[in-house]
C-alpha cells in the first residue's frame, strides 16, 4: 500500500512557498507487533507549524529537511497488531500530513463519535480547546466582572477562550478581521463586544468596548492588536502569551522605533504578568479535568464552534498560507479522507 | 521654627537638572492633636524617585510641581503630640528631602536602635531589602541550584537578591559596573560569580558564568544586560521586573530595530513568566515575615549591606544623578541631620 505525504524540502523564508514542499508516494512499511495502520480522515492545519518549519530554537525540534510534515490527525484504524485497537476505530493520531500511515497504537486516543463529531478532537475538544481552557484559567485567572480580550476571536482557541470567559462570569471582547467574523464573535459566539482590527477607529473602538480597561489579554497573534490592547492593560492583569501569528512569517528584526523598552515600562509600572506558555505543559494535570468540563458545554452548546473545512491533502499548504493571515474562518482542516462507512 | 526644602519647580527632561529644583525655607506648621514633629536623619534616595518627577501614567501620583520632594526617612522626634511618639524616639517615615517635618504620629515607624543601625531600615531591612525579598521568593521562586542573576548588585535591592538566593539554595550570578564593584561581589557580598557589564566580553563572561542556563532574572536595569541575560533564559524562567534604571532618563523612544516582537518570541518559546511589582502589592502579607528572617540574617552577618552615605541635604540632587547612572557604591543615603544625643 502507498501513501501520500506532504514533505518538507526546504526552510521557508517568510511565507512558506509551494517549492519549500513536495507531494510524494511512498510505500507504507508492514505492520511490527503494537502497530496499527491509519487513514487519515481530518489533518488539523495550526499556526505552530510555522515553527516546525524553521530551525530557530522553540520548545520542540523542527521538521527535518526531508520529513514529512508534522500534525495533529483524525484516523480511522485500517489494520491493527494491537489489542488496543481494532479495524473501524476513529482515532486522534500524530501521524502529519499524509493520506496511510503506521503508528504505535499506544500513540492514538479512541474517540466516541457518539459523544461529539471526531473531527472536534482537534478543534474545540482538543488541542485548541484546552489551549484557551489551561491558559485562561491558569494563567488568565480572570474573576467574575473582569474583562478578557482576545483576538484571532472566530479561530478554535479565540472562540473558546471568550465562551469559557463568559462561563466563569468574565466580560469578553473579541477581536477579528472583517465585517463577517465580527459580526459572528457576537452573533454565534456570544461575544459582549466585537471588534475589527482593520478599522480605521480600531484604537478608539477598544477604548469604548473596554470602558474598565482589561484585566486579561489572551494574546495569540503579536502586532498592532497587541501594541493597542497594551496600552489598556488594567494593574495586575495577566497576559497568557500563546501565539504571536503575526510575526510568524517575519524575516527580520523589524524597523524601529525599539518598543521594548516601553513595553518593560508598562510591565514595571502597572505591575503586569506575562507568562508564556504551551499547552503540554498543562495537559497531564488538566487535560482530563477539561474534557469532562468542556464536553457537556460543547454538547449543550454553551461552547460553539466552528470548522473551516479544506479538501484534499494537496490544498494544506495553501490552506496553511491562509491560516497566517486569517483567511480560514474558524478551525481550520484538512478532509483527506472519508470513512469507510 | 524653620526647615529646609528641596521643592521640584519643573518637571525634568531626561537627567534632573539643577534648575528643576530649589532649595528653600519656611516655617514648620504648628503641631495638631496626633502628630509629631520630626528632624530628618537620613534621607533615602531611590531609583523610584525619578517617576515621581514626571507626570507619566505610572503606579503613583507624581510630586506636584512646587511641591516637596517625596522620600523615606529616618528621623528623630523632636516634639510629641501623641501617645505613640515621644522626644527622642527614632522613626521611619516618610517626609522627603526636608530637615524637618510635621508628620502623623500613625504614619512613623518607632526603630529599635540596639536591633540594628536605624539606617538599615531605609536600606537591608527597609523597602529595598523587601523588594529584594518579595520580588525573589514570590515571583523567582528560586529553588536549590538554580541559577538566579542580578544585576546592579552591589545596590541594596541587588546585594539582598544575591545574598537570599544563596541561603536558599540557588547560585547567585551578581553583575555590577566596574572591577572594585565586582570584586566587592564575590569577596563582600558571597556571589558565586560576578560579571562587569562595562567589559568587551560580557556577553561570553555572562555564558561562561551560567553554564546551566538562568532561572531567575530579577530585573532591576533594563538595557544592554537585560538584553544579553534574556538570551541566557531557560525554559520556564521567571523575570521580576522591579525596576528599569538605565531607562529612567529616557526622552524619547530609542532608534530601532524594534526588539519587542523577538522579545515575545522568547517568551512564548521558553514559557517565561515575566512579572513586573511594586514591594507594596506584598507589604501587608508578607512584612513582618520579611523583618522576622532578614533581622537575624543581619545582625549575623549572613546578609551583608553597604551603604553610601553623602552629607547635607544640599548634596541630594547630585546624588540621585550620580544614582541613575550608577556612581553610588551601596544603599545611598543622604545624612541631614545629626541625632541630638
Amino acid at each position: 500500500m502507498q501513501t501520500s505525504q506532504i514533505r518538507l524540502v526546504s526552510r521557508p523564508v517568510g511565507e512558506p512557498a509551494d517549492a519549500d514542499f513536495e507531494l510524494v508516494t511512498d510505500d507504507v512499511p508492514a505492520l511490527e507487533e503494537g502497530q496499527v495502520l491509519l487513514r487519515t480522515l481530518y489533518l488539523s492545519l495550526d499556526p505552530y507549524m510555522r515553527g516546525r518549519m524553521s530551525d530557530a530554537k522553540s520548545y520542540a525540534e523542527p521538521v527535518p529537511v526531508g520529513g514529512v510534515m508534522v500534525g495533529a490527525t483524525v484516523c480511522e484504524v485500517v489494520e491493527s497488531r494491537s489489542d488496543r485497537r481494532a479495524p473501524g476505530d476513529v482515532v486522534l493520531a500524530y501521524t502529519g500530513w499524509q493520506t496511510l500511515a503506521v503508528a504505535d497504537a499506544r500513540h492514538t486516543r479512541r474517540l466516541d463519535p457518539s459523544a461529539a463529531p471526531v473531527s472536534t478532537a482537534l478543534g474545540v475538544l482538543g488541542m485548541p480547546g484546552f489551549t484557551a481552557y489551561a491558559g485562561l484559567l491558569e494563567i488568565g485567572r480572570p474573576v467574575a466582572g473582569e474583562t478578557v480580550v482576545v483576538a484571532a476571536a472566530t479561530g478554535p482557541v479565540g472562540s473558546a477562550v471568550g465562551q469559557i470567559a463568559r462561563l466563569k462570569g468574565a466580560r469578553a471582547v473579541g477581536i477579528a478581521g472583517g465585517p463577517e467574523k465580527v459580526r459572528a464573535l457576537t452573533e454565534e459566539f456570544g461575544f459582549d463586544a466585537a471588534l475589527d482590527h482593520r478599522s480605521p477607529t480600531f484604537r478608539d473602538d477598544l477604548a469604548a468596548a473596554t470602558p474598565d480597561g482589561i484585566d486579561v489579554y489572551f494574546e495569540n497573534v503579536g502586532g498592532h492588536v497587541a501594541h493597542e490592547v497594551t496600552r489598556r492593560l488594567n494593574t495586575y492583569a495577566r497576559v497568557p502569551v500563546c501565539g504571536l501569528v503575526a510575526d510568524y512569517n517575519a524575516t527580520e528584526t523589524p524597523q524601529g522605533p525599539d518598543r521594548l523598552p516601553a513595553y518593560l515600562r508598562q510591565v514595571l509600572t502597572r505591575s503586569l504578568t506575562v507568562r508564556g506558555f504551551i499547552q503540554s505543559e498543562f495537559e497531564q494535570r488538566l487535560f482530563p479535568a477539561f474534557l469532562e468540563e468542556m464536553t457537556p458545554w460543547v454538547r449543550d452548546g454553551e461552547v460553539r464552534y466552528r470548522e473551516d473545512v479544506v479538501d484534499g491533502l494537496e490544498n494544506a499548504l495553501e490552506a496553511f498560507r491562509g491560516l497566517l493571515v486569517g483567511r480560514n474562518f474558524g478551525k481550520l482542516l484538512v478532509r483527506v479522507g472519508e470513512p469507510s462507512a
